[in-house]
């Protein structure tokens, strides 16, 4: 909203107070107001967003914390968190964006975003689909579901495929994008309402509830009696080590991410990795970040799936930049229905 | 030996009394006097075998346990114990084999043996090369090598390649495929005259006894201080631990074997597989068994190498059926220099 000089208006923020260890707390956060000029410094590349979508994302742990083996820059403590969100282009000197266009890619976490160097910003082409897609189905997570499942996991018709976290930003699509390849797919989640979406919802043949489960390798052989082909892995831990002795031949697994591990200080020991030998299995991690040049490819195949409803997409929207901190922990606990976003301003 | 009537021999042989958990003892296996018809069944597809050489694989292990999971079936208790071999045919009913043809396969740890499906045996082409090296790096864990480092592994000209028990049946070869490769090796083993051996014989650039570490990440952080491209498994647990804190972006792993955690009631943990995601690491596990259609492609890189000197093989050999038990249990001690073999027969 305007304020002061014509071209300032108040920009509130999250910020990082201090760097967490173990499971982040809405208290690590908070909001603090500030101002932003609506227009570009000239002779910069910049442009200037206004932020309209946020996006809740695992990774995002990994920034909070200040680590021994830090794998990624952490934040700036007192400056606007970071993350993927879908913005509007107030104001641009980039030759490669203009007022009005709609994009996605790392913003801050505040109402207006003065971006430098914006060239890892994708320009959003079709605005037919919720804009909120592009922190979601048509975005990162997107990406990253599509790339797991078919470029890695090589997966054939009839494929016994188990996903984790499977009514999470991914793990929906991918148990989706496995049905609509004719394979058999099992699902975990971590409440029996999300349970009931993944069979209700998005056609899982099986779902199960693992906080239900005191045994996941018994829960594995009860719901995916003929082995798994194909593990989706979002969670690591004591889940994979139970799918570990659940394979089937030539079997192979995704690792997407490993969230029931990033806020432990002691992960859980795998203990049984030597599967992979008599298995001949293979496990692949990786990160979409660096798949981003199939992007093209991808719309092309999920835009005529979305708009013919063969693929569906659940969000789950927190209301407003002051319930973001909010929403983010949530999903270390798994307290969010789908993907968890954060609406920011409207259009 | 010939005794009682013309074609009856007596044959000893190695039979396991009872089956075994944790760390097999020469006291689980004995020593008994039989004898065998050197003459094969009429209407069978039998061959009749003199066995020359025997061959230790830490695979046995599996079959002198009866487990839950039982992976392969268990030896029978009374029985000879059976393993690869290097053996010369006494008499065939099979059109594929001859008289005093050599060949290496599955055969009984018995002086003589009777196959009654020989299918599975490869005959022997090239005899100007050591017989026992049909045991060793020209029999299955010459075929595990080049499987896993060359097909599995991918390897690039300065790769950084780590093999761990270096010096044994698989890893001595591995570490020279990849210095002809003109990758940067490192190698662990665990005695200092192995160590010389890894550096001087086979020429790896570095090499430790991990006996003598006892924090194998700080270890490899000195040996391998560019990190790791590939990691050849041999041992499993602690070690691969390790390695997965000093992986390169787009490292490979080829799980070959886990020799360190096949004598444990509980396996160890291992803790950082979230490595995997952050280095987009690939950890593959196979069989060689499953590639011997690769043989003769195989055999066609590798006997100029031998016949060159450009690849060298150290064996250990024991002498007579006696010390066979001695001989098995002590691969999963150590006790071994290079690959074991037991000396049954002269030809």
């Amino acid at each position: 909203m305007a304020t002061g000089g014509m071209d300032e208006a108040s920009n509130m923020k999250v910020v990082l107070k201090h760097y967490v260890s173990g499971s982040p707390q809405e208290t690590d956060m908070h909001l603090t107001a500030g101002t932003i000029k609506l227009k570009v410094p000239k002779d910069s590349n910049s442009i200037i967003l206004k932020n309209l979508y946020l996006s809740c994302d695992p990774y995002m742990i990994f920034k909070m914390m200040k680590l021994e083996r830090q794998l990624t820059d952490p934040y700036v403590l007192g400056s606007p968190i970071t993350g993927y969100g879908v913005a509007k282009v107030l104001d641009s000197a980039h030759p490669g964006f203009a007022k009005d266009d709609l994009v996605w890619g790392i913003t801050g976490w505040e109402e207006y975003s003065l971006i430098s160097d914006p060239k890892n910003f994708f320009k959003i082409q079709h605005t037919d689909v919720p804009l909120s897609y592009y922190a979601g189905i048509l975005g990162m997570p997107g990406i990253t579901a599509y790339i797991g499942f078919y470029e890695l996991c090589a997966p054939k018709k009839g494929d016994y495929v188990f996903v984790s976290a499977a009514c999470g930003a991914v793990g929906q699509l991918v148990g989706q994008f496995a049905k609509l390849h004719g394979c058999h797919v099992v699902g975990s989640a971590g409440s029996p309402e999300k349970v009931g979406i993944l069979k209700n919802k998005f056609g899982f043949d099986e779902a199960f509830n693992y906080k239900d489960e005191p045994d996941f390798d018994a829960t594995l052989k009860r719901h995916c009696p003929e082995g798994i082909d194909i593990y989706f892995d979002n969670v690591g831990g004591k889940m994979l080590d139970a799918v570990l002795l659940n394979l089937r031949p030539h079997a192979r697994i995704a690792v997407c991410g490993m969230i029931s591990q990033y806020n432990r200080e002691q992960p859980d020991g795998v203990q049984n990795l030597s599967s992979m030998v008599s298995k001949e299995a293979r496990m692949q991690g990786y990160l979409a970040t660096n798949y981003y040049h199939l992007y093209p490819k991808y719309l092309e195949m999920i835009l005529p799936l979305i708009k013919e409803s063969k693929v569906v997409y659940v969000e789950d929207v927190a209301d407003g930049l002051e319930n973001a901190p909010k929403a983010l922990v949530g999903i270390f606990s798994g307290r969010n229905i789908g993907k968890q976003v954060v609406a920011v301003n409207c259009l």
